[in-house]
């Protein structure tokens, strides 16, 4: 039961060609002719080993393995194969050929899956085309939180709505129709470039994810006096003297949170930032993340954080903004998307077996993945990405760690389809 | 007794067409053709009012009015004619015209003063021409600190050193020459453009200036180890985290050291400066300003700012460096230059009866005036600068503003030149 290299680096290079930006990168935005383009070929593909193809209310395509069970719960593998603009032939098209090989192999092998297998191609994960908070559409409206508002409110870059980008691709959503029923989907597994350097950094194969963590993230205004470096201290109202003890106070905060939690200001924009004058004004930034569900559960950050900013404002005199980062139609933090423990221990032993070299990894955020993890049993793999580059023309990942990562999946897969 | 507003104003347009840049401000730097040419015309206009005129061996301009007793010490009125590149007409122009034109109005009144007189027009006081640490070297060589080494070791914009680009200009530079010997000069004044805008902001005549602030500066390097937000927090090493922790200790240690000096971190470069990441680097920079002689007599600055270092280095685990960033030759911080209070009552008095709008300001830096305060008596007069805009082609003074700055110091003069 072999996965086939040519195979993915057919797909790949083929992918790479839908791209309305030939020469500089793969710009594959959610419905534009490369889109169409992508998913005929992806279609094709999938028809050619007999799949049962189709697309949801929400162009989401699909290509099903019937079960021996045709009534069980699906095992859905797949990701996405839009891009940003000037993007990289890998993200999200990494994983959904590595579900299309994986039922290539399924099919040439005879597999006899007792639960139906599904690959899910999903055509607007990235946020860049609508703006922030608009990704993962696919996946949003499979779990049934996209909603009609959103299809009407943002745009893309040609200044059309979600919906009206939907209509000249030739699509009448039907959000209820994209609904699954919870319970149908027995699990979801997803392959991706990890988007960052550690794997490739430590030479590792495989990243298996326990949790995407959860993020928070708020903006906090420092409204303080401009003076001159000869004011006296007793007039002034410096910023930057408020913004320090915030950071301060967010360090303790966290910290007496305990560990499942981690958060600082890592950005400060600072103004006029001269030695020469006491600051009049600085803006921070708050990153929160979240690796247990406990950690907040009977906890408001927020109302912590107001706590520290009342005493801060009253100790300075520095006038002082929270604002909260939040995407819309989310919490600020998100809860951690916690995968699924038993096959993570699954896939460390069948790395263990195939000889590749894994590491267990939690960074990453914003992949349908973190969507699933709250609808359906969801797993989570990373491959390498050299240097951490993605979302740009050289974002590169050899095939032979796709593949790698392709052995991995198939082998859970294979396991999961039987019992 | 009346100052001249049209010989003002021709003085002042005269010396800024002496410029390397015609249409864009006035460029005159020390020892070039232009600074050569606007000497010539100073020393024609001297002559014509019957002064004694010369240059010293460092090529000051001198040109002086006797005093029914010559063998008394002189009261020295000027300021400097060299300008930055691309500056504007009347930093240091000002105080020169001033002099001069204090001097033809003495000559018409045939007033009979005491005190010898002398203009003193200096032609290298802008540190820019040789870079910092090299400026206001007129009244350095006068007062005897400006050293040989310096005239061979620091290069203008041509790349040449100052003893080359003097000897360009025709001058053997005689440093021993140069030197007045303390007692000689009963009173420096100068008066300058404010180059900030509080004069103008609040329309204001006239600034007397009771000290020019002590300045020390350090920069401060703080070594973290750059980490992903999902990093835990007790595995992190938070240059923000430090350099917040030094915000504060500044601040309380200033304030510990009373009303005679001020401080603050005013300037903050961060590393990478993102919310997903643990800054690894940051870079801040302290400035000092001290207002009496006394508040840093038995405190080493540097040392108390080196406990709290090594205090947050131990708590943190960031390393820290500390950088003196004081200009060679120069104490960090440098003392307050405390001018004549006496006559600033005076001046006081002379703006009620004249009418005039003036306030006590004790801002800016880096005058000749400053040099002189440990040497001579000195008395240090602003008149407003639109919008506070200096070394710019729009620098500007309203010619009227200059005229009553002349008349205030005229009437100082006027008292002294009697006693």
């Amino acid at each position: 039961m072999k996965v086939n290299l040519d195979r993915i680096i057919k797909d790949i290079e083929t992918l790479a060609t839908f791209t309305a930006t030939p020469g500089n990168g793969v710009t594959r935005s959610s419905y534009s002719h490369e889109d169409k383009v992508a998913k005929e070929y992806l279609k094709t593909e999938m028809e050619k080993i007999g799949l049962k193809v189709w697309e949801d209310g929400f162009s989401t395509l699909f290509g099903r393995r019937e079960g021996k069970n045709p009534d069980a719960p699906v095992i859905m593998i797949g990701s996405h194969y839009d891009s940003v603009v000037n993007g990289g032939a890998f993200d999200g098209v990494a994983g959904t050929v590595a579900a299309l090989e994986i039922m290539r192999v399924l099919h040439e092998n005879n597999i006899k899956n007792e639960y139906p297998i599904e690959i899910i191609a999903m055509n607007a994960e990235e946020g860049e085309t609508f703006g922030p908070g608009t990704g993962v559409s696919n996946s949003r409206a499979m779990v049934g939180t996209l909603t009609e508002k959103e299809l009407d409110t943002v745009r893309n870059r040609h200044g059309l709505t979600k919906r009206e980008a939907m209509k000249e691709y030739g699509l009448i959503p039907d959000l209820e129709a994209a609904k699954r029923e919870k319970g149908s989907i027995k699990n979801f597994i997803e392959l991706h470039i990890e988007q960052a350097p550690i794997l490739d950094n430590n030479n590792i194969d495989i990243g298996l994810v326990e949790y995407l963590p959860g993020i928070g993230r708020y903006k906090i205004k420092f409204h303080g006096k401009l003076a001159d470096s000869t004011a006296p201290m007793d007039t002034r109202q410096d910023a930057m003297i408020a913004a320090s003890k915030f950071v301060l106070a967010v360090n303790q905060l966290v910290k007496s949170l305990g560990p499942g939690i981690a958060g600082m200001v890592g950005e400060m924009e600072i103004s006029p930032n001269s030695h020469q004058f006491v600051p009049e004004y600085v803006q921070a930034k708050v990153e929160i993340r979240t690796f247990d569900v406990e950690t907040l559960k009977d906890v408001n950050l927020r109302d912590l954080l107001m706590a520290e900013i009342k005493s801060i404002q009253e100790e300075t005199n520095v006038e002082i903004e929270l604002i909260e980062m939040a995407r819309i139609g989310y919490s600020n933090p998100t809860p951690p998307s916690v995968m699924v423990k038993e096959n993570v221990d699954k896939m460390e032993d069948i790395c263990k077996d195939l000889g590749y070299k894994y590491t267990i990894i939690n960074n990453g955020t914003g992949h349908d993945a973190m969507i699933m993890t709250d609808f359906a049993p969801t797993n989570f793999i990373y491959v390498p990405s050299k240097n951490g580059i993605s979302h740009h023309p050289d974002e590169w990942t050899d095939y032979e760690d796709i593949k790698k990562g392709i052995d991995v999946m198939l082998h859970l897969v294979m396991d999961l389809c039987k019992e």
